[in-house]
This record gives C-alpha cells, structure tokens and sequence, in this order.
C-alpha cells in the first residue's frame, strides 16, 4: 500500500485475557480503521499476556523492525499491569515519580468520594522523557516514549479509555505522518474459485507504488479488496478487473448478494417469494435480514416433509414419487407453486441434501437443485456443494440469490453501484 | 494454569486482511480453546500480513522463544500466499514436489467437474521432511515440520479446512504433550441478564487452585465456563451453580438451544412447526442447522406480509384489522393455524418490530410477540429486546426456542444434560 519510507507499525495488545478463547483484541481494530485513514498501515500485530518475560521478550524483538509501536493494555494499578516497567527496561529509562500526576490521580477518587487505593500510586510513575497523555475515563494516564528515532506509544486497555485517549491525544499528533487519505473498493464475486479469479486477473500487475490489491475467499464468495491514496488509481484498477470479470461482480461498494437483489426489486417494483427445503429458512433469513425487505419479500415455505411440500405448497404427489424430493423437477414445480400461491413476481427454491447424513451414491451430500420462477419461465440449475452442513445451506442461498441477480443484469440491468 | 517446565507456545495468524480493520483472526480462539483443554497455555500470539520480509521477521524472532508454533493462513494457491515458502527460507529447508499430492489436488477439481488452475500445482510443494496433514476441505494441505526440536504446524486459514485439518491430524499428535485433560463445563442461560447472574452467583468464591470461573455474555445468551483439571471439583461447582440458577440453565454440556429443544422433541417423539414474522426465517433456520431435524421439524411459514398471513396461513382478517399485526391475538392465531395445518405437535410463531424503521410509540422497535400452541393450550409472551435487526430477530427467536424448552421442562423433564 504504502512505499517502504513509510513507518513501519506495530499493535501489541497486552493483557492475559486475549490469550484465552473468549476475548478478541477489538482495540486494534478500532486503531487500524483510524490509522488507514491517515494512510498509515500496519505491518504487524501482536497478543502478549501479563507476563514479565514473554512482555520483555515481545518487546525486545518488535523495538529494531518497527518505527511506531502502539502498546494497549497493562497500564492498570495491580501487580499483573506491567507494561510501562517492560518498557522503562527494555529501553533502559528510569521510572520517575510525578506529584502532579499523583494528585490528578487522587483528585479522580475524591470526586467519586473514594479514598485512594496505594496501588494505584504506581501508575504516577513515568517513564523519564515521556509525555502524558491525559486519560479523561480512568487513572492510567497514557505515555508518548521517543527513543532513538522510533515512537512508542502506550494507552490503556479499557476501550471507552482507549478511544477518548487516541482521539484527544495521539490522533493530532499523528498528522505529521499522514501520507494521504486512503481510499478503498471492494468487489463481492460468486459463482467462481479464488484460483478461477486469481487466474482471471493473472495479467492485471499492480505495479503503482500506494497501490494494493488482495483475494479473501469465503465459502460462496472471493471479495477483491483494493486500496491506495489515488482515487483516480484506485477507480481504473476496479475499472479493469470489472472489464475482465464481466457480470461475475455482484458488488463494488460493499454490499451483500441479499441486499444488490433486494435494491434490484425496489428498482423494479417487484416482489418474490421462497419455498425451501434443504436451507431450511436461511435463505428467508438473508433476505428479510435486510431493513425494508417486507417490500418486496412476500413470504417463504420451509417444506421439510414430502407431506407439507404436497400439502402447503400442493404439488402433485406422483412427481415426488417419481423423481424423489431432490430431483431437478420437484424443485421446478418448488418454485412455480409458490410464486403463484403468493402471487409474487419471482420465486426461488431449494432442494437437496445438507448432510451430513441422508446421502446416497445417486444423491450424495451437498447434492443440490435451485429452480427460479418468473412470469415467462422457470431455470433449474444443479449444483454439488462440499462442506458442512451449515456451508452447504449457505453456499445454496448464494447461488439461489445469484441466480435471480443474474436473471435481472443479463436483462439490462446493471451491478449494485449503478442501482443507487 | 501450567508450570513454566511447560512448552512455550506461539500462534501466527497469516493474512493482510487480519491487519485490516475488518477481520478478526477467530482461528486463534478455536485453536486456544482446544490446546486449553489439554491444560496448554497459549504465550503469544501475533498477526502478519502477506508481506515476505514481515514473514521472514517474524519467523525468524519467533523461533529461539517458542517450543511450538502454530502457523495458520497462506498455505493457498495465490501470489500472496507466502507461508510455505517463507518457512522453507527460515529453517533452511527446501520445498520438494509430491507427485500423489499434486494428484490428490487435481482429483479434488476433478471431483467438481473443473480443470485444475496452474497456479495449484505449488500447493504440491512441501518442506523437506515435513508430515503432510490432510485437507479434506480443501487443496491446501498442512504441514508439520520438526526442526532443532521444535515443532512447527502449518495450517489453512479458512475456518472450516483449518477446523477440520486440526480435529483430524493436529489433535491426536498434541496427547503426547497434554498436562492433564483440562475439564470444562460450560453452562448455558438464557432469559437472565449478565448482571443479574452474577448477583445470584455472588455468594460463590472459586479459591481452589487450578479451578476458575467466568461469565460470557453474548445477546439472548450468558455462559458459565467452568475449568479445572479435578473433575470432581468441577462437578462440585457445576452444582452448587445449577442449584442457584434453578431452571435457568438450559444447557450443560456446551449444547444449543435448537439442540436441546431438538433432542426434547427426539426423546418424546413430537413435532414442530413455525410460523414466522419478524423473525423472517432465522427460527427454521436455527431448527433446520440441527443435523437429523427432518425427524421432527415438519415446515414453516414466512409470512411477512398481511396477505399471506391471511392466505397460507388461513388468518382471520378482522383479528390483523382490529388488533394489528404485532399483537398477542395474531401471534397465538398464527400458533395455533401453522399447528393444525401441518398437524404438528408443537408450534412457536413470531411477530414483532425488527427495525430499524417501522416503530411507533405504541409499537417500537424491538416489541415482540412469540406464540406457543399444544394441543392442550397456547401461551403468549411480550417481549421487548434492544439492538440491531440481527439482534432483535436473534433474540427473539431465542426466546421461541426457550418457550418450548421450559414448557417440556416443567412437564416433568430436566436439562439436556439428562436427556441423552
């Protein structure tokens, strides 16, 4: 993204409550959104717990290849917060004793009519040279540490603290290094591989300095992720990768396949309805997910039972026999009983087997057939899933979803960011 | 939790979308959770993007302070994709092609009726010496690599062949280093507010060593994780907590709501069948997720607009005129005519205000009617929930699923625990 004079950044994040399952580090990505504004990006992170060698060790190794390093975390009054003494030694800087520091702190709790604990004494301890940053929301005051041309940048862990902190303090001094505000375009693709995609765009170099472009794949999805300082750079990069992924791109401002099709049926004034089977209601999820789907979403059908599809829905009880529930015509006469039942525009369905039972050599699992309905005309397609069970449903809503997004761009319409 | 004899653990999470502000590396939680369970502590984590010299930095650093590192993402076929490789630079080992590897990839595109794109054929490179681990999810294939008596795993990063690969190929190899089996209990509530568990757990000190206790709140949902490597002292806690919470916990044994209602309706041989409104899907949904549901789950219907809460339903039309849509008499009418017309044993229905337009005074966003029928009776609860759309539809149909729950419960059956 960014030519190598830029700084090099690094986030540790410092707390032993991050190394276990249930907490995720969520302050660095509150930093990095607000660092990438700037055009700044980081190079790398790090999840240290309180541990005063695994601290200095962490720290020793981060100093000689990072220009700024932001530590979140540990700056607290027990005996667990550790990070400012790991980096008064690592970086051979006494500890100083601050009064004014000492009576802010015991300032904060005689407003709150609370006498101060002695532990907290030891967070009126600088670093020798720092600066203090204040803290608004707690009593650990912040340090901005420059040592040897590198800055090293210490807030607490609490978020609310965190956040007040970085917007008061750091964010204006970080002006000074901003190389530009960086713009940034995502393009949502289904129906192909990432190695398809990447294939795709095999003679697209990104060659530009401050220029970036990077493949995340998903089940069901590749998102291709652009970004630089250009915005003219920026558009004739999506430009060309459009040009060769035709109608592939579904998206170009960040959109879900659920929300292009449900702007495409506002556009259109039209309304559609679902009768499911091995989904089992995702796919009604993912549409009425959308704030104002109830315009166009007249209703769905989860048919679990073969009784239910001939009864709700009431198709005819020879068709099932003969073709079996998962059979290309069941979900044809899925899709067209249940548009008319409900008198919508379109109508998709879904059947097949999720697994991870119920498969057979004929029928295996993730063996799925999606019908669309519309006034003139039914498709049916059939598909072959790998996966669980939960993918397997996931990847059938896609490519139901995709298909009615299909059925309206090769019917004039256009992607997502022309329908706004 | 473990003495300091112990291995010093690393994990690297691979992937410039992790040092975006948009992706949390989740793997590393997964990963955490299970080496916990063999009483292994985690001592760092650290998150690098798809960049050589960034790679080859970290590696090298990580190396002399780790016994075990785990390295998840960049085993993919693209550019980017540097993981391999810069492994291969760092331990001085050289990347040697498999023939039966490079075979089984191109079975895998076979499998799917597609060619196999070039850029696969490195996926068939490993480093010497290494042990390939079997992707059954996918081309990447794992690599477990000894060097100076250290060992180092290499691992997919999307979530499911990462999941998979792990349980498969990872898991048995790490009994040799197990501390003991860490034994957790996880305890699930819903309908309590995290504070409110917390006043009632008050009285309950942990000061056993080796023996912990913390909540998780999650919407609609507060845990109880208990671990400990005694059993019996784990059970003791278990309990004296169960004994407390009364019939709050719905779960002790890390089960779903949807499982354990699912497992209910399995034990007594009944039926279910939904009616949905502002839930749109997402109740049959989290019904149908349950592998086995077609036993017990007979169909659903999305009804979102007042049309076809009339037509598929068979609704009164002067109950939506006088009372509205979102009112305790639809909510039991559609109970009891989902109930009839599939001749299910149990029904639940939804209709509520999922926001975030759409809200009145009287009706504002977040107002929720849930409707259970039996043959015997139906039961109606209002219901008022905070939050996004997702949310509020999450919440709701948690509270559908704990109606059922509590209705088997206080008929003379206990937590799921007991229900196997």
């Amino acid at each position: 993204m960014i030519d190598s004079k830029e700084k090099k950044i690094e986030i540790m994040a410092v707390g032993s409550e991050l190394l276990t399952p249930y907490f995720q580090d969520t302050n660095s990505l509150y930093l990095t959104q607000r660092l990438n504004d700037l055009g700044m990006k980081v190079n790398s992170k790090s999840i240290i717990g309180d541990n005063w060698n695994d601290l200095l060790y962490s720290i020793q190794k981060s100093l000689p290849h990072s220009d700024l390093i932001f530590a979140i975390g540990g700056l607290g009054p027990t005996q667990d917060d550790l990070t400012r003494e790991a980096f008064s030694w690592v970086l051979k800087k006494d500890l100083i004793f601050k009064k004014e520091l000492y009576r802010k702190i015991e300032q904060r709790f005689q407003k709150r009519g609370l006498p101060m604990p002695p532990v907290n004494k030891k967070q009126a301890y600088i670093i020798q040279g720092a600066e203090v940053l204040n803290n608004q929301n707690g009593t650990a005051p912040g340090l901005w540490v420059q040592s040897d041309s590198k800055d090293i940048v210490l807030l607490p862990g609490p978020p609310h603290e965190f956040k007040a902190m970085f917007e008061q303090s750091v964010w204006p001094r970080l002006q000074e290094y901003k190389q530009g505000y960086l713009r940034r375009k995502i393009l949502k693709i289904t129906g192909l591989t990432e190695s398809r995609v990447e294939s795709l765009l095999s003679d697209i170099h990104v060659r530009t300095p401050n220029l970036n472009l990077s493949l995340v794949a998903y089940p069901g999805q590749i998102e291709i992720h652009l970004t630089g300082f250009s915005q003219k750079k920026v558009e004739e990069l999506k430009d060309s990768i459009l040009n060769r992924l035709q109608d592939n791109v579904f998206s170009t401002e960040g959109e879900e396949l659920e929300e292009i099709v449900g702007n495409l049926l506002v556009q259109k004034e039209k309304s559609l309805a679902v009768a499911e089977s091995c989904t089992g209601g995702l796919l009604a999820h993912r549409i009425t997910n959308i704030s104002g789907s109830s315009r166009y979403f007249m209703d769905g059908v989860v048919a679990y039972s073969n009784e239910v599809k001939k009864e709700l829905l009431g198709l005819n009880p020879e068709l099932i026999d003969k073709h079996g529930a998962v059979s290309p015509q069941v979900a044809e006469a899925m899709a067209k009983r249940i548009r008319e039942k409900s008198e919508a525009d379109f109508a998709l369905s879904t059947t097949g087997i999720a697994g991870p039972t119920g498969g057979t050599p004929q029928k295996p699992v993730g063996l799925t057939y999606i019908g669309l309905s519309w006034k003139g005309g039914t498709q049916v397609t059939r598909n072959y899933f790998l996966g669980t069970r939960e993918i397997i449903k996931f990847q059938t809503t896609q490519k139901a979803l995709d298909m009615l997004w299909r059925y309206h761009y090769h019917r004039g319409n256009s992607r997502g960011k022309d329908t706004k």
